[in-house]
């Protein structure tokens, strides 16, 4: 068995009854989880991460997407995130016994049948795009929901599946394909504000560090600490523990220790695996020796 | 879903049609895996690796005593390895979301049915025996097969379960509950033979190393190397990374450093997340925050 993440973000945080009525119809699709709903009312959104195998995570997804379009109006919306429909944006991500180019798949299959079944404008993005322009959410996302009408009429912005006018109530939708994103921290011990700056400087990909991460230098109130706050965008080409061990190094050189780090929120094991690789020079290990996947796989 | 592992130990490795015979009633029983196979002709002995959740795994293990005890017949058992019975051992381990002692649990219910199924004689061993001076298989075992009958007579070895007289054909049976074993090699840059023995008597219980340590000194023959060749017997109480870090500084105290490490077969993740955290220094780290652990826990 296959696990891929979703996590569809849709234009609801408000009304909570709403999203629960959307979370519960995804419950009753047979082998999709619902691992976590985060919903902001500030931005009148709601993050939802599901996953299962292919199918049964394709079917939770129309669902999603019958069951927002019937009962989200972006007409009437307002928020203070960007958005350009009522399922604003929906990643396929690869955790286990799946592939990017499963997750692309997926994100191209789902696209082409939601356009067709719900006459809703779907453009590609990250691992998905159909051009490097529609690689980044932010530049497909522009304009939102208030200038799609104009926005699509320019050929460049012809949607990758479905009409080339949005959707009167839902906008249009972006779908694609990412690695799992880690949100990990290392506290340094020191009050050194500036320590921690540098070394996110250092590390994160705007300033020359690694390609794969993202980071700043923030104080941690109360316990008279700085941290490197990091998302990790692609741990199995940046993984934790250069980023770790560069860290420690970095600040080593301003005579500060590493106190610990943090994961915040889910990890894929793979990303943990090859960390105890690394350190423990394991040599010629694979994956299938771990006890549990050797269970659950299939035969 | 609990995940218990068990590894009987049948007196048979000579007819592979046999242990085929006995493998194939396995494969019938829902939900539980089998992960590998192992029979040797010297020692005319198959050691099964099962896995599953507690009542398919305990399904399972009775199909086994039945089809051992129709085809295995003691009387005319001749090998290298020490055997009390058709099936010799059966250990049950505790994998994921099970304790060690839900398999103690399991390994009395197991044995005290076996014990009623197939008027057979069951000792209790490891953390599941009765007795400390059951504790050790070797010494439950010790007169073999050939012994049995004259030892039973010994109120100090009447059995935990079943008659005080030996099974005509299948001798008695040893079923207990232990962690899992790991088989851990740290392979040194040197051809040093000397070094690598001092390093195994530096860490192995027996001679003041860990308490949860077999080690010895190898030569790889044809790499020019030494190895430190382990088993890690309870990798909670007595963690790889610990084990790595003590033989990479005893090997630096000869200059000579650590080439590399092997896990032969397989291995419990837990093992490996014990030291992704170990080293990254992760703080407030938990099983639950692993994407694949969540997914496949009771909602």
């Amino acid at each position: 068995m296959a696990i891929i993440e979703s996590v569809p973000n849709i234009s609801e945080g408000r009304n909570l009854d709403a999203v629960r009525h959307i979370t519960d119809a995804l419950r009753r699709v047979p082998g999709v989880r619902i691992l976590d709903v985060q919903s902001d009312a500030a931005h009148h959104r709601s993050v939802l991460t599901l996953a299962g195998d292919r199918e049964p995570l394709k079917q939770a997804i129309l669902r999603l997407y019958e069951e927002s379009l019937a009962s989200i109006d972006m007409r009437v919306h307002q928020g203070a995130h960007p958005r350009l429909g009522a399922v604003d944006v929906c990643p396929f991500i690869p955790i286990e016994g799946a592939t990017m180019t499963d997750c692309v798949d997926l994100a191209r299959e789902v696209g082409s049948e939601i356009a067709a079944r719900f006459n809703l404008p779907v453009y590609l993005y990250e691992d998905a795009a159909s051009t490097s322009a529609r690689r980044n959410l932010e530049d497909v996302r522009r304009g939102e929901f208030e200038g799609l009408a104009a926005k699509m009429q320019h050929p460049h912005w012809t949607p990758d599946f479905g009409p080339t006018t949005p959707h009167a109530s839902g906008g249009a939708t972006v779908i694609g394909a990412r690695m799992p994103l880690i949100a990990y921290n290392i506290n340094l011990a020191t009050d050194r504000l500036d320590v921690a700056k540098e070394i996110a400087a250092a590390i994160r990909m705007s300033s020359g560090g690694f390609r794969f991460v993202k980071a700043m230098g923030i104080t941690l109130d109360g316990r008279g600490i700085v941290q490197v706050s990091m998302n990790l965008t692609h741990y199995e080409k940046t993984p934790i523990f250069r980023v770790f061990e560069v860290v420690k190094r970095e600040a080593a050189r301003y005579g500060v220790n590493v106190l610990e780090s943090e994961i915040v929120g889910l990890v894929p094991s793979a990303a943990l695996m090859q960390a105890a690789a690394y350190y423990l020079q394991l040599e010629g290990f694979s994956g299938n020796q771990i006890l549990e996947n050797r269970l659950r796989s299939s035969e």
